[in-house]
């Protein structure tokens, strides 16, 4: 029973036929409401299976069919190669020695203060008064970070793989307001370079091993959807990723013979039309971006204490097709410094359990978050974001 | 860099001492309100670190220092058997030929009208209208499996391994408000014998990865929170797990001298005293309860049409200690069928695209969702699901 194939053989090479074996178990018009809604939330009708056998849809149009879409070859390669891809990660860090941690979901943290957040009420009729259901404001979490930090000062090495989200406005095709997150975070780091050597090792090995173990789908993805990503691809491999600093970047984009609809300007940060001329300027090799202004970065990265033109010790991956693909940094280890930030912030009240991590016994550490999704678009190709995630959520659509 | 495991060693043996290398980077009473809050949301006064040197604290005592309670030796290990776990669990379905899916955080469904559910709304100063981000209700998902049908229908074994929420006023010790579960749909497979195979072959494999791999952190538990925990869970893995009827399940409770605060009644769901005394009763073997009354499980367990004491096939496994911690069955695969029971429940129109999944081709599949923390209890013999999770979420407490 485990072992048939026929439905996944039908699905892959003929995937919008019925399994033969299997004939449907109604009519196909019985109805005239069936079916997903639209863009907008609309119901739309559906009398007969939206796919056709041997045409090639845009990936658009089957996105309005959540619930049928994986039956296609397209959507069926796409989604095992995130599956392989999911499972190179955890082997990844599992062999590297890291603890996996499951980071919270639902935080009382307004992690950064970035406004963009989901809250919380218990619905229906639970008997705790709804807006008190955990006595605090809960939100949906925007990074796991601070929480590996708690784990990192027990288990020296650790990664977490979840669901992150961000009540943002934004149709763009790099963004979800439900996305997923590689997150690590590593006790006695104290140099970028060691943090930069993970990251592009993660990136590597990640991907070396989704090719090798689903070629034909990777085949499928470049042929119809990405024509010439399997060269772009291994230039990318093949190459050691690129280093500048905020500073060269701003020196880089300002010297641009291009013309910017945002100026460039130290102090400012990196707009996307920034980021794809850097990493074009950089011959299409992935790029870190390190070193950027205190003021741009949040209260947790490391002071640099680099005079006039003060920066932290963070870093961020830009990368073709995607632009920013890693961000990360040292964190501040240091009691008083962090102590003097959350004060200029006017956070020490929340953040006391921050403190008490440098209080109670401190290392210096680092660590990085990779966008799972953007990490997909980035090996495939693939131009939207909502093509690389079984049940994409954005503003004003939440399908099933 | 990577390879330091000093800070590692220090937490796993002297625990609560900082590590000797890297001195607190300021004095320990610098402040007066510094540290966790306690149960009930107010903060504590954390002056002195609050765990001692070779004292054994009780967990309950370490709960209220969710940032500082991974330094103990007894929360190390159990957080290192979580991982262990994690990883153990994503081998078991790869190497079994499963695609791993991220079902859906954010849903509009709200699936099975429980009513113990989570709604979201933006926070914060985005342009959307703050009720209105996804134009219908978003919740927190109480379960994936609607969606993994769908993916079943593709990819023919699927899993997802991902938190899972209820907004149930409940402080049990075998409830959280958020908390994990692995959940796997199965194509081709018309007989729950076949579906309770793969739930013992999981639980049991994976067990045996984790006593082989963390045999050390598998004795300090013994040793220190279950005594004779070994013995119990040994004999769960060397017999074969039994499998009762609910029929025969109630006729057992009925004959039991025991007397229940609930008394039990065909067509009456099992209480927990229940599910207690039927394992009691089996030997302390987990035992697989079969067939349950159709009206009380959900409009997509298949009806057995079985005559008067009409059921469906359903299924759920009870264990030592902990109670239910598998539920699953068969998917009723027929159209009209499934249409019958959705109209009866007036749920029609909301579940349209689940009836899709059957006219646009379906086979006989089932499936079944494993409680993630409660499987840790069952196995490490941990009396509170409070102790098995880095950050418990439950009511009136969101620490961090």
């Amino acid at each position: 029973m485990l072992g048939a194939r026929c439905l996944l053989r039908a699905v892959r090479f003929c995937s919008s036929v019925p399994c033969p074996r299997h004939k449907p178990s109604a009519k196909l018009s019985v109805r005239d409401t069936l079916g997903a809604q639209n863009m907008s939330g609309e119901r739309v009708t559906v009398q007969t299976f939206p796919i056709r056998y041997k045409e090639r849809h845009p990936l658009e149009y089957l996105r309005q069919y959540p619930h049928l879409r994986c039956r296609t070859n397209i959507l069926g390669s796409i989604l095992r190669i995130r599956s392989e891809a999911t499972a190179a990660i955890h082997s990844f860090f599992k062999d590297s020695g890291f603890v996996h941690i499951h980071t919270p979901i639902i935080t009382s943290n307004d992690c950064e203060g970035a406004g963009e957040l989901f809250q919380l009420h218990a619905a229906g009729k639970i008997k705790v008064p709804e807006e008190n259901f955990f006595n605090v404001p809960a939100y949906l979490t925007v990074s796991g970070q601070l929480h590996l930090e708690v784990m990192s000062g027990a288990f020296t090495q650790v990664f977490t793989f979840g669901p992150t989200f961000r009540a943002e406005n934004s149709q763009s095709r790099r963004h979800l307001a439900e996305f997923y997150m590689i997150e690590a975070e590593i006790s006695f780091v104290d140099s970028l370079q060691d943090l930069m050597q993970v990251m592009e090792k993660l990136f590597k090995a990640t991907t070396m091993m989704v090719l090798s173990n689903c070629p034909e789908d990777v085949k499928l993805c470049y042929k119809f959807i990405a024509p010439g990503q399997k060269d772009r691809l291994e230039h990318m491999l093949k190459n050691n990723f690129l280093i500048i600093s905020y500073t060269e970047a701003v020196e880089i984009l300002k010297r641009a013979s291009q013309n910017f609809t945002f100026t460039p300007e130290w102090g400012i940060d990196l707009q996307t039309e920034h980021e794809k001329y850097l990493v074009k300027h950089c011959g299409n090799i992935p790029v870190f971006v390190i070193n950027y202004p205190l003021a741009l970065k949040p209260f947790y990265m490391r002071d640099n204490e680099d005079g006039p033109q003060h920066t932290v010790a963070a870093v961020d991956l830009l990368v073709p097709g995607v632009g920013e693909l890693f961000g990360g940094g040292l964190r501040e280890e240091r009691y008083h410094f962090l102590e003097e930030r959350l004060a200029r912030s006017r956070l020490t009240e929340v953040y006391q359990w921050y403190l008490d991590l440098r209080r109670f016994g401190s290392v210096p550490h680092g660590g990085f978050g990779m966008g799972f999704e953007r990490y997909l678009q980035c090996i495939l190709g693939v131009d939207n974001i909502k093509d690389v995630i079984p049940f994409p959520r954005f503003p004003h659509s939440c399908l099933l």
